[in-house]
């Protein structure tokens, strides 16, 4: 390896640790700190935003840019992906100055803190004054950022690649789909029973048993955890990797399915190359990748009648004398049970991208201006009786419910659907090259689907960007149509 | 403020902000990370000690040092403080180069893991090879920091100003009056019974019941958590100060006396100011005082007839049939109780400063290649058996009892032997102003004593070294005699 090559991986490793350090204090801002370490905490991340920042468009990595470009003759793929990503990052970073990095992390640190107080009183005036320092933070970055649309510039964050081009008709195609498609499931009669996801059952054993189904998923606990907080979320990668529950004793199916959508996450981050995860190609591909390994496990798989030919009997033993009545026909009837309701993170498959559509044309009104913070609540359920007819009777179960935008999230919630869309493309690809699927989970063997997805996902990272990734695991780019065809042939039975 | 002092404050407490990042991550990985953690840690940790060190001898800073110092007149106290903290420690830095810094944080942090598992089983060769790279690494940045002894140089970042020309006789003077008050101590008869504090209670009792002791010393856990770890410790400032214990059912007085101590060290932390804590000398002022503080409370107060009038009731009530049958005066006996023992964090006032006096030897042969990492568990057994004339029956009550070695941490040990001495010391002055001292304890009322030690300690941070604050405190220099005298009122009634 050339001295320059070497100069290069020490410096990009040294981004990579500090990145690493951003997400455990974000970690464990919203899973252990003190509530009065709010404020230092938020000085601390903005300190290391500003040093990762400082180093991501440090002159001396543009001089080995330009060296290591000029000469790629003996670069392998991993190399040549490492200066690809370096690239697009030193290209962005030198755009943007490191204090207005400071000042949106800064911002957004205390805007987290301040949204789950206001959620919890319902409080939104108590959250607004911080939205609009996000949205006015996160445009001056987007400007900075400069391009032709301020919300592409926040995406290629998250997306790497794609555009408001690329969205607007996958999420105008979904619109004009599932609106119809809801109105046909609701006109084919009442929906299944849920009863038996509300009774009580303990959290602890909820927990216990969601951690066992989580390790059955391949999860590994002695390179990860499972905690508590307020909003699920999946942290850390290859020997640390740590997600989050919420449970409640009426509510199973949320918790269970929360945990078994954050392992989908963490097996994505456990499964990296632990060769390469200090580089910059061996992290995650996209945001939507991401999400299609989550909601393939949660959708696809748990929700499936045969997942629950094996862990049924387990849950009935696991809470004795609640569930002994209930039939596997009952419960996964349930667990599929389609009904608009106000939380996103509990809606079933249907109505679930409908959500998103809300959330991506209000995220892109505040962010042209077009909509004043102050004026959300308003917007915000507006949209949701135009798409979903119903009306939130709270800002908590309305604009406050989720985190995003108060950690200056904006340009994130497409990625959900687009994880949607590849989940069901990437079941085809499952299915061809495991057509006895149904019969392994049956049995509670996870691991060939597991396996399936370490290989043709997740050992790649970001070797390629997810357009190529895509192809080359499904043979087919992506597109709405294995999506919409698994919706109207499970709810329809077409 | 003009410029250069404005930027001098925002690098310095940009150093400050990446110091507290590495005590959240070592905090994490003792009492958080998963084991499969413990390799990208090492990187996490020494890219941070790297970019810490970066920035503490960069040459702007230099610059900013040269013209701040040059023109002295406007600065208020602690301006001038920040500047000396600030002097010293780059001119310390500057001579360590950012590789050896690295390298030692890395060396360290696999340290401990390594240390850990050896402790476990019981296992010094297991720790050996660590231990040898720890001290090599060690005595390199010794060598690198320069003057005359090399000792000297590393006990400059736990005790600025103090040198092995003043601890020598301080330990000197320790082991010849320590050692024949121990032998009359046990030829007065034999010690108490401590039946009392083997009793089985439940774990999670004692925690409980240990947290309430601690919000009562003025533990504030709406900026600070209590969580469990192999080795107690405290960790943080302000608005998040993190403890630890380790508790065992039938080990009362080791789960509560730990809780207790690392309190005392959480309310310095709690309490330096909240408008300094991110300036240089706006943290605590050495681990001397630091160490006065966990003592004082763990020792002077919590071993007090007077503290037990209140609580002992009260541990009572909370583990209901166990403690019925024992007196206050038998109760505090057993706490009280001279024995050699094995294990230093749970050795009795008397004997617990010779223990230290060993590991002060050992840690200075080992720096100097006097002795050989291979022979520490000879040396370690040897000495106990002069000092305080037993031998450990294994390297887990021997040699691989603590983790300092492990962490790096040469010439840390002594400052526990000065937080002895300090308190006793502090214990007279608080008695001058508190006379009543005792009437407080019986009732209960720890405020008066914690607002003391907030206004003659806590509060000043650095803005003194250790010597001017002792002196200020308590109106003399530190010396051995108002330990001793303490000692030998106690346990020979002089």
């Amino acid at each position: 390896m050339t001295d320059h090559l070497l100069r290069f991986r020490e410096l990009t490793r040294t981004i990579a640790d500090l990145e690493r350090t951003q997400w455990l204090l974000n970690w464990d801002r919203q899973v252990m700190m003190p509530p009065a370490g709010a404020e230092q905490r938020s000085q601390e991340l903005a300190t290391l935003a500003a040093a990762v920042h400082g180093r991501a468009c440090s002159a001396e990595l543009g001089e080995l840019l330009e060296r290591l470009e000029a000469s790629p003759g003996a670069q392998d793929l991993g190399q040549r992906a490492d200066l690809r990503e370096t690239r697009r990052r030193y290209d962005r970073a030198v755009k943007v100055p490191e204090q207005l990095v400071a000042d949106h992390a800064r911002i957004c640190a205390l805007a987290q803190p301040a949204w789950e107080e206001a959620r919890a009183r319902d409080a939104f005036d108590h959250f607004l004054p911080h939205l609009e320092q996000v949205i006015k933070v996160t445009r001056e970055v987007a400007d900075a950022l400069g391009g032709d649309d301020p919300y592409d510039a926040l995406l290629e964050d998250y997306e790497p690649g794609m555009t408001r081009a690329d969205l607007d008709p996958l999420l105008t195609e979904l619109e004009r789909r599932l609106v119809p498609l809801l109105a046909r499931i609701r006109d084919g009669g009442p929906q299944p029973d849920d009863q038996c996801l509300t009774r009580k059952m303990p959290v602890e054993t909820q927990e216990t048993f969601a951690l066992a189904m989580a390790g059955d998923m391949g999860f590994d606990l002695t390179a990860g955890r499972l905690d508590r907080s307020a909003h699920p979320f999946t942290s850390g990668h290859v020997g640390d990797v740590r997600i989050t529950g919420r449970f409640a004793e009426d509510r199973l199916a949320t918790g269970l399915f929360a945990v078994i959508h954050e392992t989908g996450h963490a097996l994505y981050q456990q499964g990296l190359d632990p060769k390469r995860y200090r580089d910059p190609a061996g992290t995650y591909c996209s945001l939507g990748v991401h999400e299609s390994q989550s909601r393939l496990w949660e959708n696809m798989i748990a929700r499936s009648p045969a997942f629950w030919t094996f862990y049924l009997p387990r849950l009935k033993r696991a809470f004795p004398g609640i569930m002994d009545d209930v039939s596997q026909d009952c419960f996964v009837a349930a667990l599929n049970r389609v009904e608009p309701t106000m939380i996103r993170v509990e809606a079933d498959e249907v109505t679930y991208n409908l959500h998103i559509v809300l959330r991506y044309r209000i995220e892109k009104s505040l962010l042209y201006g077009d909509l004043a913070p102050a004026d959300l609540p308003t917007a915000w359920n507006e949209g949701m009786e135009r798409l979903l007819g119903v009306t939130p009777r709270s800002h908590r179960e309305g604009c406050l419910q989720d985190v995003h935008w108060a950690a200056g999230l904006i340009g994130y919630f497409p990625t959900y659907t687009l994880g949607n869309l590849l989940a069901a493309q990437l079941m085809l690809a499952i299915l061809d090259d495991l057509p006895d699927l149904d019969d392994m989970l049956a049995r509670g063997d996870l691991l060939p689907l597991r396996k399936w997805l370490g290989r043709k996902i997740h050992r790649h990272g970001k070797l390629h960007l997810a357009p190529a990734l895509i192809q080359q695991a499904t043979g087919k780019p992506l597109s709405t149509e294995p999506f919409l065809e698994y919706l109207e042939a499970k709810y329809l039975g077409q």
